[in-house]
């Protein structure tokens, strides 16, 4: 019934990139490291859109939409941006084909060259800070809170579905404050506004954390982020909020004239989440029966699948259906009542199971004869017959979709827990990085060297230095310099 | 007041371009022929993709995502398709950049040239198509109803803002049918769907017409277009819907197995509007004072003005206006309370008339005295005094924006009928195309040699055959050639 998925415990990364595949969410397309992303698997990032967008409108941002382009000298203008972006990208050198000799096909025209050639955004900094500076005159046109929702591309050399795409979708959000502390606490808000979307629609719970120096994304002066544990053990990066100083207002001369009549460098952040989140949310949940949604990100809900031999049973059950489906999306309930007499209740009974959808409510004949429906919860795979005499359904489907909500989180939460291990020797270091996985908390010396040298040796990095801990003096887990407190290792996706 | 808006009538084109900058719409950005949408412009196109999206998804589609490159190979597939799309484009032919000598900028890696280079799509139907014969196997997997929201990229030589870009934001529909006659509904259900929305909700009237063989969509069989008339006599093509035949299919080899057990070619259909719609918007209502916004797509729909001299006046007048804007939110108007005293009331109604916000509420110190208040139209530029202790004032706004809504229409109606001339002698064909502009109906033979030579003397091309006219035969006002109706001949953007 599990329609030959591979199991997790055989082969994780097979089982995610087959589950993939099969509900109907991604695939690779006939451009190398580029996915499609498939209508099911879409209606799941819209929801996820939905949410982030009113998130975003609710603490006073702004949309707005920049070119795709952006010319090559821009990339090296903020120094440390030029190391960490202009690498890997895809660069457009002309801008016109011609017919080839042959008639057939056609060539690239020599005769079309850019002057200047122009990258495919890997991000928008540097092009959106380029217009800021016309934007930006006065205190009063501070804070500039704008997000644009976009693809962008950066050329990876070895891909996965959602987890790393030569192009992918984000959001990215990019605002210009008066004073460093403004600028700061934006930062953190939208790390809060991520946490918040990941714990609460995602029921997946996250750490907060501050990136180390090495860690830090290219131009910023500090990188926040949120980290999720995987099934298998492994971290995974599911947002970031980056405190930009006066970095790229230097680059691109970005000043305002301050309340006190002085003329400053505005001060930045920006911050992004991509389809990536689909990646987390497929891992984090999902069993070897197929995907598990939680139900605020559910496109369907609920199905109802009925049971039948003939037409006229068919019918009957169709009545009784359409009733329980309208109940329930009176209350707000998506629900899809497949009637189709292509496929055996048994098939849809495995897609659904498959596609993760929260709810399967199953009536047969006999359930029309004693007022009765089966509930069967895809999380937990149990099931339940409900007398309609005594229950009523959409009032107990939409308590239940919360249920499931918290019982999916708490399920990952425990997860979490119990996959966080705290370490305070170098051998029980390397042995719980290599046979338990997890988060390791452990002391570190702060410095870069000491950073490198442990990823050599364990593949494990800092993902973060937890915002949420107890002060506590230590001995680096490797140097055994001291410390100033516990960073989390872990490897990584 | 009118912050220095050249006039309509002296330069149309000058006062279009102006408006979008000063309006807050868009401008043009360090890229050559691309724009940057400024937020006040977004939030329009927002509310256009909200409503069209809800369209789509009530006539069975769903969103999906396809790749931002096209294999160049593609292109050639479809042997018209070529001709009208693999042109001025633009090419990725490296991915990596490195550092230069001097340490400073970067250089296109040589040694990284893609084998195959890669198009940025101009349009997507090459690589869905080739996705599609994965997607398709029998009749069950039909209709496939997709549509995506994305960027595209034509090199353009000449733009303007909105109406012509290099980059632009669009969406595109593709669907694939068991019949003909099943993709030529959907075709003219989909423009349908266009006119609808343009003349509802944009309160723009257009004439729903098939395109003609020189200039239908490059791969399709036929072109239906809806056509819109701007206020300087030209004509506007505001959507496309493409019937492609069996076009696509066969330069992909997309079959199924049919209900009879046979094995068919799948037949398509593509469809699209764009950002373009934005310049209609804007070009087909506003005025020498700046934007009309029909309320349907007016992100404010209801502006409140406070005019005060002391910070208690202001207060004052907060907490009637504040009563105002809830019970106007209640019933689901959008609107904004300018309270800022960093701009003077007369700025303010300039700043809100350029910005086409479709009712302003000015409320002073007199007013609270006689509980009244001074409601301002947009549209009409005129102006009444309201009693709140007679009118309730919400219900009053709600049935006026739905008056503004029918009254900009009706304009917009009233010039197009004027606009529109019937004519018979080719010296009066000429007369009325150089001097009132406009629709030009006249008899046509059907050839391709007439069409250009009409084009050549005129500048006005066939913006289309009307799909609905009385049956009337003629003669064709350039060759005096047997006709057997009359097409719609006009200047267009
Ligand atoms: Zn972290
Ligand atoms: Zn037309």
């Amino acid at each position: 019934m599990s329609k030959g998925l591979p199991k997790r415990s055989e082969d994780y990364s097979l089982w995610y990139n087959e589950l993939v595949k099969r509900a109907d969410l991604a695939e690779n397309s006939a451009v190398r490291g580029c996915m499609v992303i498939k209508p099911y698997g879409y209606s799941i990032w819209e929801k996820m859109q939905a949410e982030l967008d009113r998130m975003f409108k609710m603490t006073g941002h702004t949309n707005a939409y920049f070119p795709l382009f952006i010319p090559k000298s821009f990339l090296s203008k903020e120094a440390s941006h030029v190391e960490g972006f202009a690498k890997e990208c895809a660069v457009v050198t002309h801008y016109r084909l011609k017919g080839d000799e042959s008639g057939k096909g056609v060539v690239v025209d020599p005769e079309a060259k850019l002057e200047e050639e122009l990258i495919v955004r890997p991000t928008s900094e540097t092009v959106i800070w380029s217009t800021y500076r016309n934007w930006i005159q006065s205190y009063r046109d501070l804070p500039l809170l704008v997000n644009q929702w976009a693809n962008v591309v950066r050329w990876e050399m070895r891909t996965r579905l959602f987890l790393r795409t030569a192009e992918f979708l984000w959001q990215e959000g990019h605002t210009a404050h008066e004073t460093r502390e403004q600028a700061v606490e934006e930062t953190k808000q939208m790390l809060g506004v991520y946490a918040d979307f990941v714990e609460q629609f995602m029921a997946l719970p996250v750490v907060r954390g501050k990136k180390t120096e090495s860690e830090k994304f290219a131009g910023a002066e500090d990188t926040y982020c949120i980290e999720a544990m995987m099934q298998d053990g492994k971290a995974l990066q599911a947002g970031t909020s980056h405190f930009l100083g006066q970095n790229f207002a230097k680059a691109f001369d970005v000043k305002f004239a301050t309340r006190s009549g002085g003329l400053e460098y505005v001060w930045g952040t920006s911050w992004g989440v991509s389809t990536r989140l689909m990646g987390a949310l497929i891992m984090a949940h999902s069993d070897d029966q197929g995907l598990v949604l939680p139900p605020r990100l559910a496109p369907i809900q609920v199905v109802i699948i009925p049971i039948f031999k003939s037409q006229e049973e068919l019918e009957a059950i169709s009545v009784k259906a359409n009733e329980i489906a309208k109940g329930l999306r009176s209350k707000g309930i998506s629900v899809k009542f497949d009637d189709r007499d292509t496929y055996k209740p048994g098939w849809k009974f495995a897609e659904y199971e498959l596609k993760g959808v929260p709810l399967r409510i199953g009536i047969g004949p006999r359930d029309l004869q004693h007022n009765t429906l089966e509930l069967a919860r895809r999380d937990t795979l149990s099931k339940e017959s409900v007398n309609l005499g005594e229950v009523d359904i959409a009032h107990k489907v939409a308590s239940l979709l919360d249920e499931i909500q918290q019982s999916i989180y708490d399920k990952a939460m425990a997860f979490q827990n119990e996959k966080t291990t705290s370490v305070d020797r170098w051998d029980e270091f390397v042995q719980v990085l290599e046979e338990k996985g997890g988060f390791v908390s452990a002391h570190w010396d702060g410095t870069p060297e000491t950073e490198e040298k442990i990823k050599e040796l364990t593949k494990a990095t800092i993902r973060c230095i937890p915002l949420e801990q107890k002060n506590e003096s230590g001995l680096c887990i490797y140097s055994q310099k001291p410390s100033q407190g516990r960073v989390l290792f872990a490897k990584s996706y």
